[in-house]
């Protein structure tokens, strides 16, 4: 069986980013983008204060001397001459520093008089003066490609004027559930009926990870309702299934699916829970079939659906992030399946963050999984551990889970 | 002058969280419930299967005993009657355990024969069912009111049989830039003129946060025009501006919002950057005055405006979440202003993560900021600190930013 990592570096390796398209700047946000973002100013365009105060000549700038005021230049009304000897300039924050000039006296350092200022203290030279282009100069490179936009980024390419951004498209996701037994939400349940979450807690996923979700009808327990599901399939940068996965009589996917050309590229991980993981190609669009028990496909989803969703956008594709922290608990050893465990985090005696798995970890209780702070990862044949040592924790609070 | 802590509070203490409206599920991800969500159904809704296999009596469960299988029970398919003596039906994972039956062994762990199986291993009694309500039972309370709602969330609000879901409303938050030397990314650029950033950077944030953003046209630096962008204010939860709000000839968003009305609660804040934040209420609407500088703004928008839109959304309004990293170089001590300094985090010596101060804290330099990967907190008057000693960090790759 594979391992985890495997399996992603197999996913990862048969995604390919999607195409580039132009968005308003105010759209861009969480978007990744496609090219470098090049700055096409100058910032500061020219040396600016940064303050409230005057500008003068450093050569009058000994405490006590009076200048005469021979000018006045708000922020976006520079002052048109130049700063001679015995002169200063009214200037504010943002405002640009006249030629002639080069420093600048914060107006709590002086006294005004009748058009002229007298310094309360020497005026230091360059002093509260931005330069021309110490935030950046045009041409740099300031956002690379393949670069997740924050809001920071998003004032960024404001900053460097640019009013559209370059940004991989939205990855459209198809996720279909599957199953005799289960039922939208509030639609008729049969005898023996399960609501299904399955899916629309996928779609919340794809959401937060960038992606565009759109959940098709569930396909009812046969391999033509499965084959039937993906038969107009188009349009699609990858299919997500859940269900029908397993050993038994019922697993539909595969062969549903392989009614359509599906071409199998793995089946089942070495991992717990969602063993049954499987990953194809469907008619060149890629094909990840989930487990059917929530939990499975929850954690399934974290471990390869985000990272496929951020290859898709332009990113590496790479595991989930993960933080270190104390067990509140011993752990047992694992075998030979990579474990993730639910857990809280809480914190302990000393008042930092420990980690407890819970003592059930059963794989359709989503209840408990709603309540996980974080999956501890056990690696195969894993020692048993005391309480203390640290192990390796997905915070699910950072993930939009 | 207020510390940070109490102009947050007094903030925070001004809003009230916004109506609530009923949303769908799959809209309802990111947003905050206005009322607790209640299990509409038991979850599983019978004991259920949790393997495939076969249900018998526990009595019959010596290994070597031949059963007779009675029925076949696909998940969503029951088996209408009830397992006797001697007998066995087919079941599969999440197929309902039929009455009489109290077991079940999975398929690995038989011989099948001509409508009949032999049992290869000894079947426990429990074992490989999951009991009624195990999850949760009809009118558990499964998400309380005020809860952000992530994947997870929505999944089991699927699972309780919740097709919409009651949230707080987006808070709209109007934002405001102010000066005569800003244009919008690429539109004309006066003499002196620089690309505005900070109103699309905020935006970035308010959506990050939750809010609906809607940026007003820039309003140029006179009373009037502040006056005028602010006259017909309406449907909004919020007022953001920036700029405009330091000390010198040209503070104009007091004066502007003066003339409509403006009760100042309060102006100047002990921090660094940002001193020259202001709050108050103009006809009802919560006014959030943000510094002209683009660190200034987006570092008082972590520390305040995402509080807001946290309350406004009916969460508590807390502080952002800091986390402890040891120091990548001493610091010097601190004066009376909390201090907010941009840092690089990465591992030092030791393997484990380090924070490390820029060198340079300029609050023009947005391109720094861009690049930082949290904010070190000196809290006032906060002494010199060695290398590798713990401070307080806000991760600026958690929020959005």
């Amino acid at each position: 069986m594979l391992s985890v990592q495997e399996a992603r570096t197999r996913i990862i390796a048969g995604l390919r980013p999607t195409q580039a398209e132009v968005v308003a700047l105010p759209d861009a946000w969480g978007r990744v983008t496609s090219s470098a973002v090049l700055a096409r100013v100058t910032q500061p365009p020219a040396d600016m204060s940064a303050m409230d105060g005057y500008a003068l000549r450093a050569a009058d700038g000994a405490a006590g001397t009076m200048l005469q005021v021979v000018g006045h230049a708000p922020a976006g009304h520079p002052y048109g001459g130049s700063v001679g000897a015995g002169q200063a300039v009214r200037l504010y924050t943002g405002s640009t520093v006249p030629a002639g000039a080069d420093c600048v006296i914060i107006q709590e350092d002086v006294v005004a008089g009748a058009g002229t200022v007298t310094l309360a203290a020497a005026a230091q030279p360059g002093r509260h003066i931005r330069r021309m282009g110490q935030d950046f100069l045009a041409g740099a490179e300031l956002i690379a490609a393949g670069t997740r936009l924050g809001a920071r980024a998003i004032g960024l390419a404001a900053a460097a004027n640019h009013p559209w951004l370059a940004v991989h498209r939205r990855p459209r996701i198809a996720i279909l559930a599957t199953g005799d037994e289960i039922s939208l939400p509030g639609e008729p349940l049969g005898p023996g009926g399960i609501v299904s979450s399955n899916a629309h807690a996928l779609a919340a996923l794809v959401r937060a990870g960038g992606g565009d979700p759109m959940v098709l009808p569930i396909a009812r327990d046969t391999r033509e309702a499965v084959a039937d599901a993906v038969r107009a399939l188009s349009g699609v940068d990858m299919l997500v299934t859940t269900g029908g996965a397993s050993v038994g009589d019922y697993d539909l996917v595969q062969g549903g699916l392989g009614e359509r050309g599906f071409a199998l590229d793995f089946w089942q991980v070495a991992m717990r829970p969602g063993k049954p993981l499987l990953f194809g190609v469907l008619g060149g669009v890629p094909v990840l079939g989930l487990p059917g028990n929530p939990v499975s496909a929850l954690v399934c989803a974290v471990l390869f659906l985000l990272p496929a969703l951020d290859r898709l956008l332009g990113l590496p594709g790479a595991a989930p992030r993960s933080v270190a922290l104390p067990l509140g608990v011993e752990v047992a050893a694992n075998d030979h399946r990579e474990d993730y465990l639910r857990a809280t985090i809480a914190p302990g005696p000393d008042g930092s963050d420990r980690v407890t798995p819970f003592m059930r970890q059963d794989s359709s209780m989503l209840h408990v999984l709603a309540s996980a702070h974080g999956l501890v990862i056990r690696p195969p044949h894993g020692p048993a551990l005391p309480v203390g040592a640290p192990v390796p924790v997905i915070r699910l609070d950072t993930v939009g889970l």
